[in-house]
Parts: C-alpha cells; structure tokens; sequence
C-alpha cells in the first residue's frame, strides 16, 4: 500500500481526490491537512465521504508528511514549493495540482503569477503530468507538475494535428467554457448561484494564466515551433465539466477529409485508456465525462472548409485534476495505469 | 457469474441498472432489450457507458431471457406481469422496478394504474424489496417487487416511529421533493428543461399513484393500523434527488426529545450499509447521496414541539430503483449486500 | 413626483427595488447608499440597470435621508431601527424590508434576532405592510414593516381559512421552499452555485426566524387564536421563487369540498389585484410569478379527506419583498395599488 | 392602435410576443392562432399572461387574418410562404419570425431549408429586419424577414469591422452558445431537462443553417466582400441568452488597440437604442440582457495581438426574436422605435 498525504484537502479537487483515493485499492490514505477545519472529521465536514474516508483533518503546521510515500498537493499556487525541497530530500514523492512547477521559464512564471517563486532550481526536473505526452517520464519522475483543466482538454485536442505538423501554428484559437467548480470552493460573490445560474460569460479574455502554459505544452508539440494561440475562457452555468472549441487552419498544401482527422486522431490514441476519438459528426458532451477520468473528442471541418474545429470534452474534477493525478500516481509506483479510475460517467 | 437480463435498458433507471451492474463483479449481462433501440450498439446510444459495457440492444420479442438467472425490468408498468409467469417457471428470478407488485389488492391496483392486472396470483408471492424490512424474505423470494422512489425516502423515514407505536397513524403527511429523472426519459414539453429549470411546483395533489403504496407499508411497519396520509409530491428543477419532509404528531403521552429520536433511529437502522442517521440538528442532503446507494435521514422536533419532523434523502436512480434492485439481488443470490453499490456519492 | 431614498441598494432586494421603481412613474429616486460601492454608478455594478438608474451609491454616513418623502431600507436587520426616529421627526415616511418592525413584543424580537431593539417604542405604530391584510392601516401609515418572503406566502394561504374559522389552529404545517436569493447577496461558501445547484435541502428545521412573525400574523387573522405552527424551510436550486405548500386539518364537523374551499378563498381574494387563486385541481408554479408582484395559489384535500392541501406561490424578490414594498409605497402616496406593477411574470 | 394578428402563439417565440405586445401602448391583438390549442384561453395554457392577455387561440383554418394592420408569424418554417402573398395584397404587413424571407437566392434557401420555396417572388422585397442594419428600409417595408437568434448576436458584433474593412474577411470565426428556448418548444428527449442541465455540447458543427443567413449578412456589410465564416453552436444548460464569441483577424497593416476598437463600435452604435459597447476589458453576461431587448458587447485584443475577440450578448427570444419583431413594428408604422421595449432585465 502507497502511503498517501495529500495537503488541502477542502477544496473541490482535494474532495474529488478524497473520492477516488478511497476506491483505490493500493492507497492508504495517511494525513490530510487543513488549516481552517483541522482537527474536524473529514466525512463531518463532507458527509459524502462517511464510511469511504476515516480520518480527521489535521494542521499543515504540525503534520509529518515525510513519512508518506507521496503528497499531493490540492491547495493554492505557492504551497507546493515551500514543501518541495525537503520532501524530496526525505524521498517523498510529489503531486502539485496548482500552477507552481508548470512553467519552465522561472520569469514567466513570476510575471503571470505575481509572486517570485522560491524553487525555480526544480521547475526542469518536474514533469508535466500529462501520460498522453509524458508516460514515460512521469513512471520515473520525482515531481509532478500536473496539468490545469483548460490545459488538458486544450493540448490533448490539439496535439495530433500540432505532432503532425499540419496546421498554422500561428493562429490557434482555444474557445474554452468550463463550469463553476474550475474556479474552486471560494467564498466570493462572483460564484453564487444567484450570480452564475441563468448565466453565460466570457472572463479574462485579454490574459489568462493558463495560455502560457498551454502555449509552452503545443510548441513541445510541434517540436519547438512559435505559438500563436489566442485562449478565451468562459464560465457555464454547471458544476462540473470542460468543453474546449479549438480552430486551427491546415497549412497551405494540407488536404484532409474529417474521414482523414479521424484516423489520425485514432492513430495517436487508439491505445489511451483514457482518450476517446468519437466518429466524425459527432459532439461529445460534458455529461458523457461526468465523474470519469477521460476526455472525449472529436473533429470537424465544417462545410469542407480548412478551418478544422475540434470538439474536447473532460471532467475538470476528473482529467482536470484529481483523476489525472491518481493516473500519475499510478504511473509513478508502477501500478496498472488504470488502477481505481474505471469507473463509468455517472449520467443523467 | 450471475447471468442478467434487462429489460428496457433506454430509460434513467434501466441506464442506472447497466452502470451499477458494469461495475459488479459477479454479474454477466446478457441481454438488454429496446424496442426502440434494437440493434444499436448500448455505448453508441449512451456514450458513459462506452468501454463499461459491450452489448447491444435486442429486440424483446425475439431475445429469449429464459437462460438468464435474474431478468430485471425497468420498463413501463404492466410489461412485467406479462412475462413473469413464464420466467419464474423456468426458475429465472424476476426483479421488476415498475409498479406491477407493489400492491397486494389487484382491484386497489387496477384502480390506480387504470388497467386489468394479468398476473395477480403472483401479487401475495411477490416481496416488497425494500431489505430494511423485508431482507430475510428477499432472500429467499423469485420475484421482487423494487419498492418506488418516493415510497423508499418516505417509508424509511417513517418506519422506527410506526414500530415503536409513538405517532398517530392517522394524520401523517409527506411531502416529497424530486428531481426531474423521476419522471423518465420521456418526450413530454412538461419535462423540457425551459420548463422545469428555475421553477418549482407540486403536481397530483389531490391523488398520486404512490400513495396506496406508501400506506399499504406503514400499515405494515405499524403492525396493521390504519394509516392516514397526505402525500404530496413536488417537482425539482434538478437531475436527481428526492428529499422527503415527514410530518407525524407524538401519540398524547408519549415524551420524545430530539435526542430520544435520534437513538431510537440509531437503534433501528445502526446495522444498515445503507441507512444514515445524522445527529439532531443536522440536514441531509440530496447531493451527499448523489450516485449513492444511500439513504440519510435526520429527525427534528421543531421549537421542541409535539410534530416530529424527518427528513429523508436519496438518489431516486439508486436507492430509489436502481441501486436497491443491485441490494435485493445480491440478497437474493447470497452475495455481500453492497457488492458493486460501495462508490461514494459524487460531490459536488 | 415621490423622492425615493434606498439605504442598501447593493443587494438582491435592494437591486429589485431599483428595477422596479425606474419603471414607476411616480417616483424619482434621489438617493441609494452603500458603504461598500460608495461612489461608483450604480449601473456600472449592475449593468442591467443602465440607461434605466443614472445614480452614484453615496455613503450612508454622508446622505441626507431627509429630503426624501419616503425611504426604503434594504439593508441587514438592526440597520432602520438607529434611522427611523430621525426620518419620522422630519416627515419622511419609512418602509423597512428588514425585519426590525416585525414583530409586535420587543422581548421576542430580542430572542430571534440576538440584539437589543433600540427602537422599540414605534413597534406598535409599525404596521405590517401586507395590502390583503392590512390596506387601510397601510394607507395611513408613517412606518412600514415589510413582510418576510416566506409569511408573505404562507400568511395569504392560511389566512381565508384561519377567518372563516374552519381549521385546528393548533396543528398548521408550513413546508416552504425558497430560490437561493432569498439568502442575500453574501460571499458564503453555502451559496455558491456548486454548493446549491442539483441539490435539495431543509435548514433551520429546529427553529427559524420567520416562525414567530407568520405564527403572530396568523394568530390576527384568526381573532387572536392560538397559533401551533410547524415551520420548515428549504432551499431550492434555482434563483427566484418560494413555494409554501401548507397543511391543516379542517375543525370537527366542518365538512368542505374542493369546490367550496375554492369559493370560500375566490370571495377572500376575488378583487385583490395581486392574488389569483387557481380552480381546483390546480397547481401553481413559481415561474408563473417569477418578476411579476403576484401571489398565485390553489386549494386541495387529497383524496378527499380532512387535511387541507394549500400551494401558494410568490417571487421572493418582488410580492416576497420589493415589489410589495412598492404597492405599500402607493397605498402611503395615494396612487393606484398597481402602479409600476403591472409588468407580466417573464416566462420561461 | 394597430390591430395585430399572431400565427403560432403556443412556442416560447410566440409567447414572448404576446408578453411584450401585452404591454405595447399602441397595440391591440385580434388575432392569435394554434392548431392544437384551438378554442384554448390562452391565459389557461399560460398562466403567466393572466390579467395580460385576454383571448383564446382560434384556428389558423379558420382565422381571417385580412382585418388586421400586422400579422407576426411564429410558425415553423414554411408556414408564412404559404400566406404573405395574400395578406400583403390586402394591405396587411407581415414579420415572419421563421426562415423563409432571410436567404436572397431560393436555390440556396431550398438547399438549407429541404423544402421547395413557394413564393421566392417576395425574396428580393422582403427586408432583413436588423434595425442597426436597414432602419429606413424598414420603416418602408411590407414584409419582415426577422433575423435569427444566432445571426443577430454574430452581425452585430461584426459588423463594424466588416464596414471598416480592417479584417480578413476570409476567415472569421463564431463560436456561440444558446440556451435551450432557441430549440424551441418541442417535446423531444434532446431537450428534456435531465438531458441538458449540467451539460454543455456543440451541435451540428459541420453545418447549421445560421451560416449562410450569417454569412450573406457580413458580406452586405463588408460591402459584397466574400465571407470565409466558421460558426459552430452551443447548447447552454439554461433558458435564455446567446453569447457570441467571435474572433477575427485583422487585415496586415491595420494597427488598432483595445481603445481604438472601442471608439469604433462607440462611433458606430454609440446611438443605437438596443446596442450597448462596453468598456475595454469588460465582459457582458447574458443575464444582464435576460428578458430585455438589448445587445451588449465588448471587444478584446488578447495578449495585445492580431486575433480581435468580440464578445457579443443577447436574449434569444427579445433581441434575438420577439423583441426584435417589436422594434421593427413600431419602426414600419412609425411609433418611436423603444416603445413597448424599454424595461430593464431581470437581475438576478
């Protein structure tokens, strides 16, 4: 059994790793901290989880993660890299669900961040824990920088086209929409029901923290060539679930039939446990994903024109996060890849 | 392996069926039928299911369930009474998630479900299939009639007060909440989401279908008494959940405090897997049972008055009708009560 | 012209108030305070209200209220009471949507609210601003106590029945459902869309504010009688709407067909311009009202027996609050009751 | 009064006619038809028009629509082809709400459309009715072809740019979501609550008929231009509102930042009744024009690049249907353009 602690454990992705931990049958969960509701039972404060998760929250202050054999790190952008340094040292293996290790340039990061980030001499070491790219690296990593949920459905819809090197990678657009959860368990208006129900918008469509990183994600892609993506976020009126729009232009020269995407898409993850590749025509949606580790897409050209328009669909809770985090985790103690994350969506 | 038929696999519950029983281990399934649908591959109709289950949609009159151990059906009332006698004659058991055995009086029947019951002889063999109560019958029982999804919330909720003899049986009133999935998966304007989403209202006030149903088993619970109740059902403008309201007065004499309740709960349904008794004070709710195979309750005396308030949740697909007919056939086949109904309710 | 003050204007009811009064022809709203907003323009925070209130928030500290003829307070309870005396003092009419006039024992108020009253001495001159109860008081009046939301469409329902005298006063049964905008506008993590939406539950079971205000109102209708009243309120996942479905128990002897209630509530109601009670059978639902001052609701006994079955419905944020704030500002002024009222429920 | 005859009032276009025209100073309705709810009060089929519209549905067989000064037709498509030929003989002007006076050529009509155009002889007369576009045909036409939700939100948003000929015109995309009243009100599973709340899909995103009404509208504005147009729809789990997100490519050599876009739609739609441009940087939501007729947009360079972003608001059923309808009514028979139309939306 991996011994596991997992460090903010209130928010939506800590309680979405609670869930699949507790169904993970080489897990046992050692600490799980808060600050706000140490010393509470977990299953008090998340009724959800009684009888599934025994343990009480404990205070980051004075919890020992050092005996762990991993820590996930659920909590706000620049926890992890406080606790990074001496985990590792102690052999401590690590998962951060924010933003800290994603970028590689340490500039970069503390220009879209806003603070210096006190651990830049690891952000080269990290892994960018996405299996579809990284499999390999991520079974023999130490760190793992896991990918944002925009970022997962953005790159893993892009990837085949940007691999085959068969669209302007100039002017990429990622039209993405992602329901409430994505923005956490925060007590702020702008997250109300009576704030965000009945209710569409775009937000920060002039600068998102998420574009560099997807930038950064394409270009390893295309094999190191310039990006050019434009990213506009919005906000559904839902809980859980991405669906990401993405247009690309096929490179002057490039004919190809959605027949033809298709086998392309299917080429490249015919064998993702986690990927899907629906046939041309059709549109995945968010339900289809609910509560499961996957992402479901598919592509178009509409009217048979040369924009190709993919349709990627994930779980922001799931592959956005905690789900793709156990497949990480997995990967890294060489368990199956698969190992407490088959589970069917759960619809309606 | 148990081999399992299902018949009528499109609708909310017959769906719930298939992902609840994709992820048993001791389950085959063998055929699904649908009129509708025969012929289609299940996961390309219901694309969740995709990779969980390998099957495809057969006409029903031509598929011969007579192989199979166990047929369940989640289908329109009066499909069942049609093959029952038949299937039971060939020693395959029967678990039937409509309304054709729930009560015992088939001309109380008729009266309700306004046709002629085909199939009455089986109406005293049938055992009501709510295992709190009936769990030794169940076990031994060839056809089960899967209780309702109100009847389930309220009945549970009710049940200890009727046993313990401490309410007047007379003047119980319920008032039930549930999601829109309790309706079907019907093409009806009344179920259109621009005309259930941000709305609210009660529907068959004056009389509902569930109401012999819910009388018939208080009747029971309380050792044959009369039993005088007002059921009133409302609609939610959510997917799933009921939330029941019970109202019962304290027989003059009889002195309960909040406290005294809450053991006398714990004392009826500490040993149940999947009956929860919050603590005074607290209010269960539908999302922490959500995809559960759950029931939790809480007992209140307002202003420490003489009405004893419960409140009783569920997942209408689970515990409701799906989830309790995976309960009653593992009772019915000697497996472990929860096997396959272990996943935590999926929050938020 | 009417000079309208608003003392908290930032919140739902506050908002509402200014939605409807910028389509009064009658008013001129002069000033709307809010610490928090002070000085920006109101329609850059609320953009739905450009081109419709052109007005910056002022500071409640530096506003002078005393220019208005009448000032509405849509602000947190114990916010009128410090303001009221001075108002009055100058001949400014006061209309407090809050609950600091409610209640007719200051003691009482003191229990539930857990403050001192420091204005106790106008509770007796405070009317409550129901028009169906009180049209004439309110047309008099120098200070008004807005109704709650809930008593609002709990009063309504019962108050036909508790004047004729034919129902046990001392077992009522009020299960209301509210929207989550009942709630205010507060950064609380158990408002948030993720918090509330696909969700359902009781709260404040034990014991809720409203209960004395409705007990005390229907105690007036009633000649004084005793009120046993058992209050349990919900929590709807959807913006705008309360459902009170209400339950009594007709007296000894008292024998009432569906068809009589319906009489006895049409002569009640029959030319009130803001009830509509729906033939027997019927059942209102909140987005018939919803935006629109309307109470709708219908009469049953199910199943023909002895409890009777009262569904009323009202929009929280207009006949719940704003919008009977306004048609007690008109009774006060002298105009038509439904003066900048008459707009339609927006449907769906 | 004008006297006012509508053609499928049971959708939740019509509907919404009969909600606006109820409060239209100017107008009287004579006339409003239903097959299927024939002899039907229309307040009994929608309870929300009580004390607002008093009439019932006739039989279109047997209306004669001849005595009225405007018919509105809310039918399917194809139904007002049937009748304009001899409503305009008599002097009766006509909106049609549907598709079949939008296209110019009917061989691209009969293609889109799958029927044969029976009166392809009005094509050329009739007037596109986007008031921002064709303001004084309008007020001199006979007959109305009404835009379509979809394409009201997308020209306007670009339509400046096309008049300023400052993009490439060969590759414009629009990516937009509606709530699901743009469906309609049509008993089909696809639109049931239970499969559409917390769910978000594109749909047919190789070809939808929005496009060529679109794209014949942007190549007008753009001067005859040829238009390379991407559209792919949304479906929103919610009611009403569309948002486009539209992205565009500025021409080389065109130089222009966020303000200098912003004094551009300022200088164009800085008079227009129904438009508004929000600063830069900011974001219109849908529910700040929810049940008004109202167009709310702003425009976005993100990362200061070449790619423009307009982000373009509207309610489906009033900017996007009736209220447009309205807007163009009172322009053809000379009342001023806002009246009936200025309320303010519904918040929250």
């Amino acid at each position: 059994m991996v011994k596991v602690g997992l460090v903010g454990a209130t928010g939506y992705t800590g309680t979405e790793l609670l869930r699949l931990l507790s169904g993970h049958p080489q897990v046992k969960l050692t600490a799980a901290t808060s600050r706000g509701e140490r010393g509470r039972t977990i299953s008090d404060v998340f009724p959800s989880l009684r009888g599934h998760v025994n343990l009480a929250y404990s205070d980051p202050a004075e919890t020992d993660l050092s005996a762990c054999d991993v820590v996930f790190f659920a909590a706000p952008n620049g926890t992890a890299m406080e606790a990074v340094p001496g985990l590792l040292a102690k052999g401590v293996k690590v998962i951060d669900l924010a933003a800290d290790f994603r970028l590689k340039d340490p500039a970069q990061w503390e220009q879209w961040y806003g603070m210096p980030h006190r651990c830049s001499e690891y952000l080269h070491e990290a892994v960018y824990g996405l299996p579809e790219l990284n499999r390999e690296k991520i079974a023999r990593a130490r760190l793992i920088a896991n990918p944002g949920c925009y970022p997962t459905s953005v790159i893993l819809g892009l990837m085949p086209l940007l691999e085959a090197g068969i669209i302007d990678a100039s002017q990429i657009i990622a039209d993405a929409k992602s329901g409430v959860s994505g923005a956490g368990r925060k007590a702020e208006i702008g997250l109300l029901l009576c704030e965000t129900a009945e209710n569409f918008k775009a937000y920060n469509a002039s600068r998102h923290r998420h574009q560099p990183e997807i930038a950064q994600l394409l270009s390893e892609a295309g094999g190191g060539c310039d990006i050019g993506l434009t990213f506009v976020p919005h906000l559904l009126p839902m809980i859980r679930g991405i669906h990401s729009t993405l247009y690309a232009r096929l490179k002057p020269g490039i004919d190809m039939t959605d027949q033809d995407l298709y086998a392309l898409y299917l080429k490249r993850y015919g064998e993702e446990p986690f990927v899907e590749v629906g046939k041309p025509g059709s549109h995945p949606d968010t339900r289809s994903v609910r509560g499961a580790n996957l992402c479901r897409m598919s592509v178009h050209t509409p009217l048979q024109g040369r924009t190709v328009v993919i349709l990627s669909v994930i779980d922001n809770l799931v592959k956005g996060a905690a789900g793709q985090a156990v497949q990480n985790m997995n990967l890294m103690f060489g368990f199956e890849e698969t190992l407490g994350l088959r589970a069917p969506a759960v619809f309606p």
